[in-house]
């Protein structure tokens, strides 16, 4: 919330003012450990009209979302769709975790969505204490989720230790591991604190150092035992302002699809994901080399100021195996005016109280890193920045030495540019054409006479009756189906299955090659081509088709479980027809359930006998 | 979460495949009612190097954040803040709220911050049902934060029943009113619902209209009042995909504002924040223009459908009163196909089951619009979809006339630049230096003696401990001091003030113009200059300096309320010291509560009082 000016000002003056940041920015030599720079490519897709389109669509998980279940369809974007399959793939390959989640907006929301996927109301969670250099919101959004929160026990700067947080571990029993440093120096013993959790879910908030860990020059958090690693895509990871989550299990991971999809966020923001898919292409050719300069530069400046005299911390461990370290200003007169004076001489770095009383500053190389410094520059920067801290020299002497470094390191490196870019091929404009996604469905618009068949009629209601009443369902959707003298009857479109009318039941006739020829009150539900094919190929005489997805696990259920297709799809009734050669009921992955059977009895049973399994 | 690709893409053919969607984008007529088109400048600002950077600081409430209660300090966007002032204004001008937040990173970012901030759990939200065009996800937000709901009464599309609905308010007694529809068209009765609510806030969620509200044309929610105003900002309004809260009082605002700061956001997206500002100053220059012409636009486009035989929903009420409108596809064999062969055209909007049973397209109008579309194009785009939708055109024979009209439609307009722009000043590029924020402190490092005055140490150290076990306090931060032998001590930067130990304590001498000379264990304080100048003009014996934020109301703890101030700067210091001319307990708006005296005694009685008043 803010104060108004007295009247707004107009475009031109707007359009100077970012100029003018802009232009400060440029002239300011970044040391900050939290920033970090774009390439010309993910800049560019920033601005990319693609920006202001809808992407709720078609991937995987996301078949739960809501929005599917109350059958909003949009046009999607296929190849987004395609650069993401690709973009979790390199997840794969730099992260080891199976599953990646890119819909987060920011490394907090993806902080709200583990926590609240992966842990109740009056869980405890164990986190880094701020004095321990832990996130300094970690606890309170601890707080805000109604969770309670325990934290480790450190034995010096960046060092857990082990013995005393395993007591801790046994005594407060969390039911999550959290590891949120912010400020911080060195790997934490992932192996050893997993060793200790067990089963309890381990969760390693890389926000600082995941460009270091893609390029594989950290820790690999996955791989040495952590169940989820999640970060803010912005600081030693080169990409947008943004979120992301990789994970190595799938059940966990289905869970945080299902939170995300059920109120923690609705479309993707386009423009930002795209970037983002952008950044982890180029980590995935240049991260070993751009992470590698960023470890030597980092040590080499660290090295270089303590040389100077300026007390760095943990000189006895090597100031740092990462892209930050911290300056001590206590005995240089405290941190605020310091990190003025080093503003005033063009360079910008954090202060922070970290690690207790350490009034510090704090630095990181990253971003001068990927536009291209090297060890011999740190000399040269460790020179001004010594020369500011101790009072050896003026901000007015230095900074025309910084504006001409600055100069000198204007572009962008550690691009994937490198090698000559392939030649791009014209657009071809004229390739669009949708493939046919859903049945065609005619409909003769007449009211059906039910009079012949009221036993089956009353059955199918009961079925939807007992469908529709499965937890955890949006609106009680879903349709259903009978057969009846060789004819197949399915639910209305948009008929909530559990309270179903008679003229909610539509007539249906196959036309062969996805055409349905329809006849009733209104057209009959999206679905009616899985029912189609029930009926013709097993002789279904009854189709209950609820969209509840299963929280708990999957076995007690004993449902046949297949891969989520799109809603409402030909490939959906397709796949669900293949099933049904083994199964009865049969579980549509983050979609639904499906039974059928020949018989009344029998398929009330496997309705009634599934609800009672899942309540 | 998705499957991955076999093998990573690489670079060039990322770069092809969002050229691909990009070229498809282009090629559609987006007749959707959900999406939106940015002028060049708010695009070109998406793409800013400040996009990279952090926005953390400055502004009135965020004053709260816990980042500057933990000391993190940062270079910060001067003029960004200058923007965001404007911006704020704007909102006043436009919605006729006084208190903006442009922090929320989505619409529903926003929902949640609302939700969080103005109820508790077990707490029942009123809201509209998805079958009456309701939100789909605000049931699942609401039970996700463990709170209730329940919904209004409704009589037709988009009207209240409003003695149904007090009858359910008086029987269900929510503790908030939502209006968070997705499918309407008509105003909502804002007044009479509020004189319904009483004291019970109301909210009115205008993702859909916020560009129609903006520039006059639909209803005024605040002015009607409702206590907020929230939205994403990329519907009819035409900024990026970002969220907006904006409110009428300071109560509320300030609750959403601390809400925001401690755990729902960190730092705000630069760009996609500055990307707002843009459009909200293009709004306020040409609005009601835009917002005339949506009108004008949607009412010709149902109007000329409906003469050529589609059926569009509420005819008897004229289709619509803002962008949107509904097609019935139930007498046209279902939403799905026709949404296909409508892409096929190169026609894009939503299929979506709304208003209980009815299969509907949505339409909307507000894309065209910007780009320049009057009536008479209304009546083009009429004959094809409706040739589409009633079977007598095909699809290839329409798109060629699309691609046709959107080749005339291609530019962008209602953004303000049709005056002529005003001539670009060259950038002040040597400007930059900022002015002292912070008093200068210099440091001679050597332990205390405090031998001579043991007493007023101890009652120092216990001041310390009282104001340091407020609750809601970080780390127990805030600084405490003492004056004895005619000099000053201050406890020490970073020292925790609930036990504070001897040589926390730093001797503090003033030597005029903003510049301390300190001599001790470790720099004081950075709010040391606070203390100097309470000691130095009105002989405070005793300053005790939390960073306690109260919850409640501030008049039962009887203290003095100035406005926030930067974290430990002069300007801090110099509005406390003036504010000590009235009062000896003063809260510094979102940051803290300081209290001095002459006497110990008296000093006590005011911290432990105040404690006990907000417990």
């Amino acid at each position: 919330m803010t104060e108004p000016s007295a009247a707004p000002l107009d475009l031109g003056a707007i359009r100077e003012l970012i100029r003018a940041e802009e232009d400060e920015a440029a002239e300011l030599l970044h040391l900050t450990a939290n920033e970090t720079v774009l390439s010309p490519f993910a800049r560019s897709v920033l601005a990319s009209d693609l920006g202001t389109r809808y992407l709720l669509e078609h991937l995987d998980m996301r078949q739960d979302s809501p929005s599917r279940l109350n059958n909003l369809l949009y046009r999607g974007l296929d190849r987004v769709n395609r650069i993401e399959r690709s973009a979790t793939e390199v997840c794969r390959r730099l992260f080891g975790g199976e599953y990646a989640e890119f819909r987060c907006l920011s490394g907090l929301h993806a902080m709200q969505t583990t926590f609240a996927a992966l842990t109740r109301p009056g869980d405890k969670i164990m986190r880094i204490s701020t004095k321990d250099g832990g996130h300094f919101l970690t606890e309170l959004i601890c707080r805000g989720f109604g969770r309670r929160s325990c934290t480790y026990a450190f034995r010096d700067i960046s060092e857990i230790d082990l013995a005393a947080t395993e007591k801790i571990f046994r005594e407060e029993r969390p039911s999550l591991l959290y590891i949120d440093a912010m400020n911080y120096l060195f790997p934490f013993p992932v192996r050893e604190l997993k060793e200790i959790a067990g089963d309890v879910p381990l969760i390693y908030d890389a926000s600082h150092t995941l460009g270091l860990i893609a390029g594989g020059r950290f820790q690999s958090p996955l791989a040495e035992g952590a169940d989820i690693l999640q970060a803010n895509t912005h600081k030693t990871f080169f990409g947008p302002q943004k979120g992301l989550i990789v994970g190595r299990d799938r059940g966990p991971m289905e869970r945080i699809g299902y939170t995300l999809s059920n109120g923690m966020v609705s479309s993707q923001h386009t423009a930002s994901t795209l970037a983002l898919f952008v950044a982890l292409h180029e980590m995935y050719v240049v991260g070993e080399e751009y992470a590698d300069r960023v470890l030597r530069n980092a040590k080499r400046l660290a090295t270089a100021l303590d040389r100077l005299g300026v007390p760095v911390l943990a000189k006895d461990r090597g100031f740092t195996a990462n892209h930050m370290f911290f300056v001590d200003t206590r005995p240089l007169g405290g941190g605020p005016p310091l990190l003025e004076r080093l503003l005033a001489a063009g360079i910008s770095v954090n202060r922070g109280v970290a690690f207790e009383h350490v009034d510090a500053l704090r630095f990181g190389v990253q971003e001068i890193t990927r536009r291209g410094a090297d060890e011999a520059d740190m000399d040269l920067v460790a020179g001004w920045v010594a020369g500011i801290l101790l009072g050896t020299a003026e901000p007015d002497d230095v900074r025309p030495q910084v504006r001409e470094f600055l100069g000198r390191h204007s572009g962008i490196h550690f691009t994937g540019d490198a090698a000559p870019a392939p030649r791009r091929k014209p657009p071809e404009r004229s390739a669009f054409r949708p493939s046919r996604r859903w049945a065609e469905m005619t409909l003769e618009r007449e009211p059906i006479d039910h009079s012949a068949h009221r036993t089956v009629l009353a059955h199918a209601k009961e079925l939807g009756r007992l469908g529709g009443e499965f937890a955890h369902q949006t609106d009680s959707a879903g349709n259903v189906s009978f057969s009846a003298g060789g004819r197949l009857y399915v639910s209305a479109s948009g008929a909530y299955i559990k309270d179903l009318a008679d003229d909610d039941f539509v007539l249906v006739e196959g036309g062969g090659d996805g055409v349905l020829h329809c006849r009733g009150a209104g057209p009959a539900s999206v679905e009616a081509y899985l029912h189609h094919l029930l009926a013709e190929r097993f002789g279904a005489a009854y189709v209950v088709h609820n969209h509840y997805i299963p929280d708990a696990e999957l076995t007690r259920l004993g449902v046949l479980v297949i891969d989520p297709q799109e809603y409402g799809s030909i490939a959906l009734a397709t796949a669900v027809a293949k099933a049904a050669e083994d199964a009865k009921k049969i579980y549509v992955r983050r979609h639904g359930l499906v039974f059928w059977s020949e018989s009344f009895t029998e398929i009330r049973d496997l309705v009634t006998g599934t609800a009672a399994a899942t309540t």
